[in-house]
C-alpha cells in the first residue's frame, strides 16, 4: 500500500455546538478543535456520528470545514465524515475535503435503504472515488451498524482494498463488537483500523490497531492520550480501567447531550447544551445527576 | 380540523428516473408523472423511498420539483418527500413545496440516530412547522420502521394532532403492520390514513382509510384506482385479491429495480433500468424470471 502519511493516535469526533436559533456555532467550534488539539487529540474526526453532522446540511458542513481551516487548524489533522445517504452529496463534500488538503475522510455507507447487497454499497464507495479522482483521497471506512444499521462487512472491506488500495486505507469499527474488531485487524494487516471507542484502545494497540476514535475524546481526550502514549509501559492497565470506567459513568445518559452538558458545566458555558432535534438536551434532573456521578468518581476532567 | 383540501385515493409515490451518468432524468420524470396521473393517480407522491429520494441532494429534489411543475402538473396534487436527517435541509425542502403550492408533504422523521425519543421527534416536526410558518402547510406523516428504523408512535401522532391540528393532517403508514393502520385509524378519526401498500386497500377503505400510497401505483395504478373506485361494489375483493396477487410477484424481487425494470421492458426503454447505488438493477437472469412470472401470471400491466 502507498500511504505517504496516515492518521493514528487517538482522534476526537468534534461535538458541534449550536447558537440559540440552532445554526452551528463556528466560534465556540473552533475554539474546541483547537483545545481538543492542545491537549492531544491526534487528529479531529470533524462530522462524525457525535458531532450530529446528519444532522446539518451539505453547506453548513462546507463552511464549518471552511472556517477551521481558515483559522489555521492543519488540514492534514482533518478527518471530516463526507459519506451521505446520497452519491451526489457524498461526492461534494468529499471533493472539497480533498481539495482543502485533508488526511482522510471518513465515510458513512448511504443509511437510508437497508438489506442492500455489498455489491450496491461497493459501487458506491466506486463511484465516489472515481468520481473524485483525486490521488490524495485518503478513505476510512465508518462502520456503526447501531446508527446506520447497514454497514462493511469483512468480505466488502476485502473488496475495497483491493479494488482502491492506496484509497481505502483504514476504518472505524463502531459496532462495540471486539470480536469484529479483531477480525478486521487479522485478516488485513497494515490497514489502520480504529475502534470507535477507547474502552478497546489497549487491546486494540496490542492487536495492531491504529488507535482510536472516540465519542469521549471531547471531555478526556488527554486522558486517554496518556495511554496511548504510555500503553506498552505498567501503567497501561491502570489507565484503561481509568477511561473505561469515566466511559460507563457517562454512557449511562443519552452520549452526545451528556458530553456538551459536561463541557456547558467545566467550562461554566451553558450555550454548550444545544443539541438539534431529534436530540433532546439533558433534563436539569440528569445534568445534576451527571454531575454528581463524575465529581463521585473523582474524575478530573479538564474540560 | 380546518382541512380546505385533501388528498385521498390512489397516490403513487414516483419512481425517479437517471440518465447514464445517475443525474436525474427530467423528461422521463415529467413523462412519468403525467402518465400516472393519466391513468388514475389522484395525487403523486414524489421524493419517497420508492423514488430514492434519500439518495438525491436537495438541489436536485428542488430541481425536479420545479420542472415538474413548471411542466403544468398541479402543484395541488403533489405530495413531495420533504423529511430529511438535517433539519435545515427539511425546513428549504418543506418551505419551497409550500411556496409552490403542493398540496401537502410527506414527513420522514430525522433517520439517522436511533432510539431517540417522542420528545424529539416532536421537537424536530414542531421546528419545521414554525420555521416554515405558513398556513399552507399540510403535513403527512411518513410512518416507514423498515427503513427509518425510528418512526411516529400512537402517542407522539396524538401529541403533533393537538399541537398542530390544521397541519398534521394525515399519515402514511408503510410499517406493513395492519394492526399499527387500524389503532391509527380508530384512535384518530378525520385524520387522513393511507397504508403504505395496496395490500390493504379495501380493508383500509372499510376502516376508513383516506386511500393508498403505493410503490407498485407505478405499474398498476389503473388497478389500484379501479378498485378504490368501485370499494363497495360485489367487485371489490376481486379487484383486491388481483392486485394483492400482482405485488407479491414483483415483491420476490428487490421492489424499486423490480418497478424499474417492469417499466423498462413494457416502454422498451433500457434507460429505466437506472438505480443509484447502493441499490442495484437487476441482473439480466433475475429480470428475465420476473417478466415471465408477470406474464405467466397475465397481468395486464400499461406501463
Amino acid at each position: 500500500m502507498n500511504k505517504p502519511q496516515s492518521f493514528s493516535g487517538v482522534l476526537s469526533p468534534v461535538l458541534t455546538p449550536f447558537n440559540e436559533d440552532l445554526s452551528p456555532d463556528t466560534e465556540r467550534f473552533v475554539a474546541h478543535c483547537r483545545w481538543l488539539l492542545e491537549q492531544g487529540a491526534t487528529g479531529l474526526a470533524v462530522f462524525g456520528t457525535t458531532s450530529e453532522a446528519n444532522s446539518l446540511s451539505v453547506e453548513e458542513r462546507l463552511e464549518l470545514l471552511d472556517a477551521l481551516i481558515a483559522a489555521g487548524i492543519a488540514p492534514a489533522q482533518l478527518m471530516p465524515g463526507t459519506g451521505c445517504c446520497a452519491l451526489t452529496d457524498t461526492v461534494r463534500l468529499t471533493r472539497h475535503a480533498v481539495g482543502k488538503g485533508c488526511g482522510g475522510v471518513l465515510l458513512l455507507p448511504p443509511f437510508y435503504y437497508k438489506g442492500v447487497t455489498d455489491d450496491g454499497l461497493y459501487a458506491n464507495v466506486a463511484e465516489v472515488i472515481e468520481r473524485v479522482g483525486d490521488d490524495r483521497l485518503r478513505i476510512y471506512l465508518y462502520h456503526f451498524p447501531a446508527m446506520a444499521v447497514i454497514g462493511y462487512s469483512l468480505d466488502l472491506i476485502e473488496r475495497l482494498i483491493k479494488g482502491y488500495p492506496s484509497v481505502v486505507v483504514g476504518l472505524k469499527d463502531s459496532s462495540g463488537d471486539w470480536s469484529n474488531t479483531e477480525a478486521i485487524l487479522k485478516r488485513f494487516p497494515g490497514f489502520d483500523v480504529f475502534p470507535g471507542s477507547e474502552v478497546f484502545l489497549l487491546q486494540g494497540l496490542h492487536a495492531g490497531a491504529a488507535g482510536c476514535i472516540t465519542a469521549t475524546a471531547n471531555v478526556n481526550v488527554s486522558m486517554v492520550r496518556n495511554l496511548y502514549d504510555r500503553w506498552q509501559t505498567p501503567a497501561a492497565d491502570a489507565l484503561q480501567n481509568e477511561i473505561t470506567a469515566l466511559r460507563s459513568t457517562i454512557h449511562a445518559y443519552p452520549m452526545i447531550p451528556a458530553l456538551k452538558q459536561i463541557i456547558a458545566h467545566y467550562r461554566n458555558d451553558a450555550a454548550w447544551r444545544a443539541v438539534r432535534p431529534p436530540l433532546v438536551h439533558l433534563s436539569a434532573a440528569q445534568a445534576r445527576s451527571l454531575i454528581a456521578d463524575l465529581e463521585q468518581k473523582k474524575f478530573a476532567l479538564a474540560a
